[in-house]
């Protein structure tokens, strides 16, 4: 599945006006379906969509091994086919461990307390350990990852509509990247590849974004064991308090020759 | 409250290390609550939150028009108090019309059948009508917006972390403008403020978005009457495929003296 899609449109340039051949983002539901629940319907661009599963399933803080999910299969995949597959079905080892009835797709929406950002947090912080690597990175290296981010976002390129995100091993050597019109998926893909990879959790990798980051984006670093998480752009404020509270290291407008640390500085060494 | 919050953090820049201030967009949860019960925890920069909860119940699709509600009181505010009041309680004119068991926060995620981009897009069409308003602009106007906008976003300048929009009317004079870390929380703060004022739909009214156009944007704006949706960035392949089934206009890469449309040409006028 291409994730660019052509279409015509009207150009007006400098009081020009003309027909052209464009190029958009492709988007496309995908529902996700868990022992034949349906859990989530998710608007993604269409591609690894295993993948995608497979790190929803982390972040949703279903699985932590490869070796816990039994297969995902996306319907009415066939070689060389045509496929408007948008459904991924889940079966786990253990069919069991899935209680439909409690499971709530979005981790907010399922509180029913009186909620405050503290008491969200506490709550959620304990879904997940926090991190304890040691890991150290010059600053140098991190300040070279921004270029093999922008190389490997060959979509972005055509289509200027897709969010990014790219790990690194602590060498600074790229592990893998994705792209999508939502940057949660494009994050949850790239968790997908590393848990069917094995190589869960990503304690000495770093997590480059191409964008903002909100809290929903740290909570889903942590899912996946991520120490080191860098982002082309601004942090929020909850992003920032998640991560000192669960002891990441958070890296804001890594532009050119200069960033901001917001959390976990101590990891960063400097020459 | 503030939508900014002040941190201090660690700068690299050029060699150089230094520790300073800096103002991060803020972000917490606001859980939304009808006739008691709670429908959704949406991660929102603390402001607005009145105008917020009603947008979301014109995109939900529970209210059109302003008198259908009773009343939206956010817990624990206090004039001057600390507002740490993070829980909007919505009351209906005719709590009868609200049925907790069928509604779902996301309208994606109720589905159950075998979705398929078409299929989903032919549900959803259904729950709001067409556009039908026969409303020309002219490209010069559309092209000055974006100056407008810029000078609105007064939080953004100083975080880099909010997306913002506006609404104009067919003059080019500026309605109403709105700025969150969400996007989908801009916009439903934008429409419950037109809705508040007892300005639905926005028929003769133009949407300007500060970043890229989602399916969920577009439909949102549908969900308001909005027949012009202009915006800074991309769209997706969905959300243009949205905007003509619903016989919308639909504009992106709007900047400096160009844009490209993706839908609803004829609206346009160039002279």
């Amino acid at each position: 599945m291409n994730p660019a899609l052509p279409v015509q449109i009207v150009r007006y340039r400098n009081g020009e006006v003309i027909e052209r051949a464009d190029e958009l983002a492709a988007e496309e539901p995908l529902e996700i379906r868990i022992e034949g629940h349906s859990v989530a319907v998710l608007m993604r661009t269409p591609g690894q969509d295993r993948e995608l599963a497979a790190g929803f399933l982390v972040t949703e803080n279903l699985v932590r091994r490869a070796d816990e999910i039994f297969e995902i299969t996306v319907c009415g995949e066939a070689p060389g086919g045509a496929d408007e597959s948008n459904v991924a079905n889940v079966t786990l080892k253990n069919p069991a461990s899935f209680n439909p009835s409690k499971f709530s797709r979005n981790l907010f929406s399922s509180s029913s307390c009186g909620i405050c950002g503290k008491a969200s947090i506490d709550a959620i912080a304990q879904q997940f350990s926090p991190i304890t690597s040691e890991l150290k990175i010059s600053a140098e290296l991190l300040l070279e990852l921004p270029t093999h981010l922008s190389a490997a976002q060959e979509t972005f390129q055509r289509t200027g509509g897709l969010h990014a995100c790219a790990l690194f091993d602590e060498t600074g050597k790229l592990f893998g990247t994705r792209e999508d019109v939502g940057r949660h998926n494009a994050l949850d893909k790239l968790i997908g590849y590393a848990l069917l990879k094995n190589c869960l959790p990503l304690a000495r990798h770093i997590l480059l974004l191409s964008g903002r980051v909100s809290f929903e984006m740290v909570q889903k670093s942590l899912a996946a064991g991520i120490t080191i998480i860098a982002a082309i752009s601004a942090p929020t404020s909850l992003a920032v308090e998640f991560a000192r509270a669960n002891n990441q290291t958070l890296i804001g407008f890594l532009r050119g020759d200069h960033m901001n640390v917001y959390a976990g500085t101590e990891r960063i060494v400097h020459t």
